[in-house]
């Protein structure tokens, strides 16, 4: 299982019909599960040398329509992660501050100083979604966005913050399923939200503008990922396996003892 | 293993001499192992039922000398919790912005909301603490910040935070292990910082400095626990044990299905 499986290139025009939600990558839930405890132990160890060397951070950016997982990635992938080493920030509809400042200001507060991991539960993307489906601003404003977002992911990467972005690729119908769940399940109750089924019923809207984010800000800097998410297990197995290459690619090692600290007499 | 085994009683002076840092309740590292397992199980739902009421915040403030395994309890303990309801602060020497403002402002800011798990490692008593024993302020403005403190924790819990307060408990020779284990082994040599020895030869003057806060600062809206931290094993399920006795005394319950989702039909 190759990152390339699921990295959108830079350049190409993502078409979301070919692209199975339901893919496994041929493992069985079994596999998975067992390889994703192994996964999960060395994502563990590569945290601790992001957070002992300082030189790095790692942005998680999750996307999604509703139930498409991102909350369960968060609980089954990232917590593998130190919480001491972690800044969740799930971002809503802005507030009147928030609305007071540019698109990308409550975002930039968000990103994750060197040596943590800043997990995007949304993110400035639903300025190109919710926003551009809703038409909650003229056409010409949420044009520009893509070209801001990718300036503005520029400049995180070369400040040394590696960028992970996903998008939790699942089907309609497995989203009434899941819908279903949550009216039946005493647990998942809390989770269910009438305003939902508003955005269901525009499912093909936004499916092309995901498409177009996917299309026009995947780049070498900050590439999206499209995981196929119908199957729960997978969609984790593939998260992990993306954040442990990208970490890895790091190449980081174990800051030596300070200068001051040698031959010291501790009594 | 009750809760009132670690709880300071309030009213009552703390003799730190009294209490055996290496403790270990009687049970052997392989039952307390498996006991912290089935614990942190439970700590998974019982935040699970937290985030989803909205009702009530959890703080937990770790204090304690260095190498007193702050960062190992969460490591081991509060990695039980989804992160993406979990916010933790660690309060280092105060920026210039921070040192403008009164000692509870930057505390007061990181304290959770309501749903939400807040960790304080290290917290507002570092303001008696080493700002006491280094004389940073003088002792009038010092001694009144032990009342601060207690109206500050009181307004929060009347806000509705849960706060447990855990005092990790070494002793002056298990430090000085740990200490060595840091400059001997590669993968811990980043978390030597020669500048704590010089705490450690004030360990005297730190430990009554942590006798007054712990017996002027337990009350019952935020009592304290001395915890028994020189076996790694035992600190970590006495205190995953407190947290569970704090989280199922709230007796919350998974919220109902909203009134207008009933009898919604998903096409």
């Amino acid at each position: 299982m190759a990152e390339n499986r699921f990295r959108v290139e830079p350049g190409t025009r993502v078409s979301l019909d070919r692209h199975d939600p339901a893919d496994t990558g041929g493992l069985t839930k079994k596999q998975a599960l067992e390889e994703l405890d192994e996964r999960r132990e060395r994502l563990k160890e590569l945290q601790e040398l992001l957070y002992a060397t300082r030189r790095y951070a790692l942005l998680v950016i999750l996307q999604g329509t509703d139930t498409s997982g991102k909350d369960g990635a968060i609980k089954h992938v990232m917590s593998a992660f130190n919480p001491q080493g972690v800044q969740v920030t799930s971002f809503k509809t802005p507030t009147p501050e928030e609305q007071a400042h540019d698109f990308l200001w409550r975002v930039h507060r968000a990103v994750p100083p060197k040596g943590m991991v800043g997990i995007f539960n949304r993110s400035q993307y639903e300025d190109v979604l919710i926003v551009r489906v809703e038409e909650l601003v003229p056409r010409k404003v949420w044009e520009r966005r893509y070209e801001a977002i990718n300036h503005f992911e520029e400049l995180l990467a070369q400040s040394g913050v590696v960028i992970c972005k996903f998008f939790l690729h699942i089907s309609k119908e497995e989203q009434r399923e899941r819908l279903l769940d949550r009216l039946k399940e005493r647990d998942s109750h809390w989770k269910f939200r009438p305003e939902d089924l508003a955005a269901r019923a525009k499912w093909e809207e936004y499916q092309a503008a995901y498409e177009d984010a996917l299309s026009r800000c995947s780049t070498d800097h900050a590439p999206w990922h499209i995981i196929p998410a119908d199957k729960k297990w997978y969609r984790n197995l593939a998260i992990s396996q993306v954040l442990e290459e990208k970490l890895a690619a790091l190449n980081l090692e174990w800051p030596p003892l300070q200068p001051e600290a040698k031959g010291l007499i501790i009594t």
